[in-house]
């Protein structure tokens, strides 16, 4: 399990928590406080989607583990962030050729929680995410996966297309999902995979599509340009499904 | 098209266009206004997501129709429903099979867009929505369809079960999604189909499941219980699109 829960108390602290983009799940005021710190708490606990309970200062009391709860606690929630070779062991011990999402600027909180959720379902080993623009790992993210960020490991890498040169080395292949590639039921999508997911408006980047072996294509025969993100990485990350499930 | 744009004006009718769940995009207020009616309708446009923009007496005197619009001016989309025979017809003029989405109370407005967007891009004629409970063609809707509401016709009816057994007399299959039916891989899912998604928490409802002809899972390889509801029509669309495109 990656996930824990831990208490934030006091106003700078919690004021802190938020702007350091913690994943705060639930928040706690003391009814009827009106300052201004306890304003600019709400204010950011709006801005992140964040329950506000107003309780009782003897609520506070007896959940306050310092004492110095100044009327306000956090509940926040800690998702660590695994390594990609923590992600590799994972396959290995599954005794599975290794089955990665790698999540190109993925900016929507609600994509990634979906896409996490998807990983997992589609039996997926990990997930792969920039540390730059992209979502991290919030509480919107944790909701929208459903629990699977309890399950699917996620990792943070600072450049993406060299993590894809290293994983090719340890014999990966690596498709990115963009529009004017093979149609993905032509492919061969089965041994150890990469699936690459490109941003919500830009697609794939030029950098990271240039080091992927080969572009699969959803078909499209509508008339408006593209699926949601994370219907378009299920339904490819689906057909990978299929294919490892045939017979050879 | 099936879109058209018009304003509301006044404080009244914008209140009332908000209760009746009135697709409203846009909303201009004076700036200055902090009276209780005005709040009222500022606590509606946050309810509804919607975007207000603050602007001068002058401005509203320029857009407004009825020059009394007493501080108010909402843009309102009106998106009119399809008849499900229009969406057969659709199939017929395009000399193909046809394909409908058929949703089980999506309560999600997020889910219905990302649906109908799905269903345009897989070449779905048109989808179908119960009249109670679920959500209907919002703002929201329309921003997360993509566009797809422009073109993919949306049919409501009062009762799903009656309307696929209708539809059953006219040559239609019905595939309902949901845990414990057949691989999808494994069943035929080409010719004239309707594809039957439930609801996000309940699935499909007992009475419309047993209208279906076969149900269809998705293979699950995780630890937790189920897709996302947009992402799941999106693998189980394209196993459909996948079949057809085969060559016989």
């Amino acid at each position: 399990m990656r996930y824990e829960e831990f208490t934030i108390e006091g106003r700078n602290a919690v004021t802190e928590a938020f702007r350091s983009g913690k994943p705060i799940d639930r928040l706690f005021i003391q009814d009827g406080l009106q300052d201004g710190p306890i304003q600019t708490i709400k204010r950011e606990a709006k801005k992140h989607d964040t329950m506000i309970k107003f309780v009782t200062k003897e609520r506070l009391d007896q959940m306050s583990d310092t004492g110095k709860h100044q009327g306000v606690i956090a509940y926040a929630a800690a998702y660590a962030y695994a390594e990609v070779s923590d992600i590799l062991e994972r396959a290995r011990q599954k005794d599975e050729p290794p089955f990665l999402f790698l999540l190109d600027n993925i900016e929507d909180p609600h994509n990634l929680g979906a896409i996490i959720r998807t990983a997992n379902l589609a039996g997926a080993h990990g997930v792969i995410i920039p540390k730059n623009r992209a979502a991290g790992l919030t509480a919107t993210v944790a909701r929208t996966s459903a629990g699977a960020l309890n399950y699917t490991p996620v990792a943070r890498v600072t450049n993406l297309a060299r993590t894809i040169e290293d994983l090719k080395k340890e014999g990966m292949w690596f498709v990115c999902a963009d529009m004017g590639g093979t149609a993905m039921y032509d492919l061969d999508l089965k041994g150890a995979i990469g699936l690459v997911i490109g941003n919500e408006g830009e697609g794939v980047s030029r950098i990271v599509r240039e080091k992927c072996d080969f572009t699969a294509s959803i078909p499209m025969k509508g008339d408006i340009d593209s699926l949601n993100a994370s219907v378009a990485a299920g339904v490819l990350a689906y057909e990978i499904v299929r294919q490892r499930l045939l017979r050879p």
